[in-house]
């Protein structure tokens, strides 16, 4: 990041899967007769996704989509941001193209014009707020590289990548080659571990990113940072990452969240919220808030802060997108 | 209904509009904005949907339909319900299709393999908590008379019709068939009026039907009691119906709502909401308390009394089907 680019159009431009999430409340004991790992994500065919969507109580679709969700924040706070996946061209892909346009992100992938249909996740919510997530990819899957628009992403001053797209083949290529022009035009790259199945997968690219100094702004969590080190005590992880990560970002639930850069580290308590609703969009959200404070060159800690804040928000409801005024919210904290 | 027949298999059979809605948030401004009728419904054709989806926020789907709200809280209530509508044999359709079979409500309406698609209504509720609807009918004025299953309606207690499907020319040619069946078999035959511009449309017809001891339960608000009797004065309106319809029931939003049958007279308040969240589905859900009552012969105040919990349910919350346990609600009242 020695160059000195011209002034980025866009705060961030994110590539992430392009879903509509179908949601539902559930009790403890369905999630154990479908056989569901609870609080995960899987990956389910469309065999999986009607069984599955048989026995789901009514539900509501909401769009979502981990960078997409982070995208809806950092819009709501005031960034600049712009989109890019991959729907198809049918009812679910038209639902998400209007929602992340109407947050005011730029979203301009063309629609892909063959089966299967746009993404959708089904997410059965727990009394007790944990979502469990079962993830249909359909059309997202299918991002081509031939997709990116290289002047967009150089036009951002931060490329945001979510790791659930390192899994298909077609996105990961679309990414790496976003990671390069992203790396020749001298902006950052920020990346999501997403889950810990992806790392299991994925691992020896992700650290192979991180050795050849290829991502600036990584986000882990807990379990994704012993998956991603090897490392099962927490401070002994981070130890691990924190020399070749410029700025390195471990949230931990209701424990809250740690960022170690250039040798600072910072610290913040997860934000009170009344009640638990649905956990859905916690890491995105957060995302949301440090990349925004990030981007605007606050501190550490208040980049911690503004992503607390913005978490708090997104489990105190249904649904992975804010709801209440964030600008608002991280103004008055 | 002087027949005794057989014990019914469903205690209400509905036919009413098979739709989604989309609903978003908005400001009073955008309602102005839009020329938008704040509070009311409005037929919407393809350019226009377009045109107010365009403007309209990040939105959540959420199955609607007025009669098929109703038949979600009957069937949340504990009572055997089926519904007949039409969907396309698209996405939205099957989110239509899912949701209330997984309330409970038997739906085998075929799905109709042609253009336009199934119906939706772009819903802007203002932060006083009203509703302004547009709805787009797509597949759903399309429901043919062939479409209905007259052992169906012939084994069910009482057929629900919905007012706004009077509008379009098939749907309305099926209801006075079903009207027929139910006469035939000895049914009850429940109607809703729906919409003060339906009455407006066809108030000759309502009349006629009402004249001819077609309707025996007939759901009407304090405007469409006015449009269908030309009687501003309420309890004026009231006499002008009483002798004609066996059980007339006309809600008055936060005033309460007035039942006559058989002379008798009953009346409830409506029941205390901490926060009206979103009025969609008041008066369906209305409906349903109703409906669960009588099918169960309460007295008329229970009725009421019902209805108006399951009212003041639905509009504390987003979206036009019940959350909470209903049930649970109307015992512990």
């Amino acid at each position: 990041m020695t160059d000195s680019p011209d002034q980025p159009r866009y705060d961030v431009i994110a590539i992430g899967n392009a879903i509509v999430d179908v949601m539902a409340p559930c009790e403890d004991a369905l999630i154990e007769d479908l056989g569901l790992a609870k609080g995960g994500m899987t990956l389910i065919d469309t065999a999986r996704a009607e069984e599955l969507y048989a026995a789901m109580g009514p539900a509501k679709e909401i769009s979502g989509g981990s960078a997409a969700n982070t995208l809806a924040g950092m819009a709501a706070l005031g960034a600049r941001c712009a989109f890019i996946g991959q729907v198809a061209d049918d009812q679910l892909g038209a639902v998400f193209s209007h929602d992340i346009r109407a947050v005011g992100v730029d979203f301009d992938t063309p629609k892909r014009k063959a089966e299967p249909p746009t993404a959708r996740c089904l997410i059965f919510v727990t009394p007790d707020g944990e979502r469990t997530m079962n993830t249909f990819l359909g059309a997202s899957q299918f991002l081509p590289p031939a997709a990116l628009d290289e002047a967009l992403i150089a036009s951002a001053g931060i490329l945001y990548l979510e790791g659930y797209l390192w899994d298909p083949e077609e996105p990961r290529s679309a990414m790496r080659r976003a990671i390069e022009v992203a790396r020749e035009t001298g902006r950052k790259v920020a990346f999501t571990a997403s889950e810990s199945f992806v790392i299991d997968r994925h691992g020896e690219d992700f650290r192979a990113l991180i050795a050849d100094g290829l991502i600036d702004i990584l986000f882990v969590n807990e379990t994704e940072l012993a998956s991603l080190t090897g490392e099962t005590n927490f401070d002994a992880g981070l130890d691990a990452l924190k020399d070749s990560v410029p700025v390195l970002v471990a949230t931990r639930s209701a424990k809250g969240a740690v960022a170690i850069a250039s040798g600072e580290r910072a610290e913040v308590p997860a934000e009170p919220v009344a009640k638990v609703v649905d956990t859905t969009g916690a890491g995105d959200l957060f995302a949301a808030g440090f990349l925004t404070g990030h981007a605007r060159e606050e501190s550490l800690e208040r980049c911690l802060k503004m992503g607390a804040i913005c978490a708090a928000e997104v489990i105190s409801h249904y649904g992975a997108r804010p709801e209440a005024d964030l600008q608002a919210l991280v103004v008055g904290a």
